[in-house]
């Protein structure tokens, strides 16, 4: 008998990508698993709208199969809540580290929107797995970005759907990074070859798309970069 | 000792309003039990659009604070499931009531979205209590109408939200037509006072908005009314 060599479709996978550090990665190790991945981003009234230039050239460079952009209006404006990434809210500086309130960024269920419109989309495209860049370690305090919630919104998935209603699938969230430090996940990035001078993390970036280096974004982003002993190759106003 | 009474502010709530007969229904109810009522439509690429017309004076009628109409595009052209609802696919017509297969005018994960958005509008508003009008009996067979869902759901806002986390409320989802018949809905919303002329259920109407009389919502509208001996002010095609 002949050895025959199984050849596997890959299986889809819908990648929630804003086009910062972490969400870069999560594609990088999704693409790495061998997912066939389907890129999915946001217009929502960000004021780092930037940001989705990165995802642009992220989901490119990564070999994403497809790269959509939802539009959907979450600032004061569109009805949502007041955050000072989608409103005139002065963006935190310089906040102290051991500051564990939840801050003036946060944008009222975001992640729980992103990722029922992330279901709708992985539902449509026959797929089950959703991946996610959330992190729990060196974060900004959100309450959607921690395991408990990740495992709620799966546990949702699978009764929210005919897909998993009627047995062709259960439905997984991803979300790889959750443990990890900044350091770590910039090491693990590196070694997939994520080109981290695409992203983009700043919350309050100038025109041209400076980081200001001084938001809780970049100075997570900073600090990983000095603990990864790596490089960081964003360009900064200062 | 002279008695005082309390007055108390109402309690805010967001209602999901479709324009429906069942979203109607359940304002009317929340307005019943003295909340503020902050009503939520979704403008989302249905082909019977003209729902959001019912929806604007349903809200009015019913006195509704606000009334809010959220676009965001579920269509194929926007990425998502096609749809008989949304989408170029014939709406089903005279469907056995005994067919239990979930039709194909089910949105994928629609009312996920829909709940995720008027949870990031009640925390804007400090609101902890969403009224939604799903029934689990006589309905389309969709998975997200069904208890174990608003359930899944209401765990996931009290763990996904700054609100919840931090301690300033509990969220809770309200179905309060959940276990009811379509007879029943119909006899406690003209106790209530609901014009049912003002909703408009079919999925399929003309360009008129005359109902076609004949898909599941049309069907399920007009046993109701025969169930609950009263008569359906809606304008039929035929």
């Amino acid at each position: 008998m002949s050895s025959t060599k199984a050849t596997r479709d890959p299986k889809d996978a819908v990648v929630l990508l804003s086009g910062g550090l972490d969400s870069a990665t999560t594609l990088a190790w999704a693409r790495g698993e061998g997912y066939r991945c389907h890129a999915l981003s946001f217009d929502y009234g960000q004021r780092h709208r930037f940001e989705l230039e990165s995802a642009r050239a992220v989901a490119k460079a990564l070999g994403a199969a497809e790269h959509r952009i939802v539009h959907i209006d979450l600032s004061a404006a569109g009805g949502f809540g007041r955050s000072a990434l989608t409103d005139d809210i002065a963006v935190p500086k310089d906040r102290p580290a051991a500051d564990s309130n939840i801050p003036v960024t946060y944008v009222p269920a975001r992640n729980t929107i992103f990722l029922s419109l992330a279901l709708g989309y992985a539902e449509t495209l026959g797929a089950f797995d959703l991946f996610l860049g959330v992190n729990a370690v060196d974060y900004s305090g959100y309450p959607d970005c921690r395991p408990v919630f990740v495992k709620a919104f799966e546990n949702l998935a699978n009764l929210a759907t005919a897909a998993a209603v009627e047995g062709r699938g259960a439905f997984q969230i991803h979300a790889p990074l959750i443990d990890m430090t900044k350091g770590q996940i910039i090491r693990i990035g590196l070694g997939l070859g994520v080109d981290y001078g695409l992203t983009h993390s700043c919350y309050d970036p100038t025109e041209d798309g400076l980081a200001c280096g001084r938001c809780d974004a970049c100075r997570l982003r900073l600090a990983g970069f000095q603990d990864a002993d790596a490089i960081d190759p964003a360009r900064y106003a200062s």
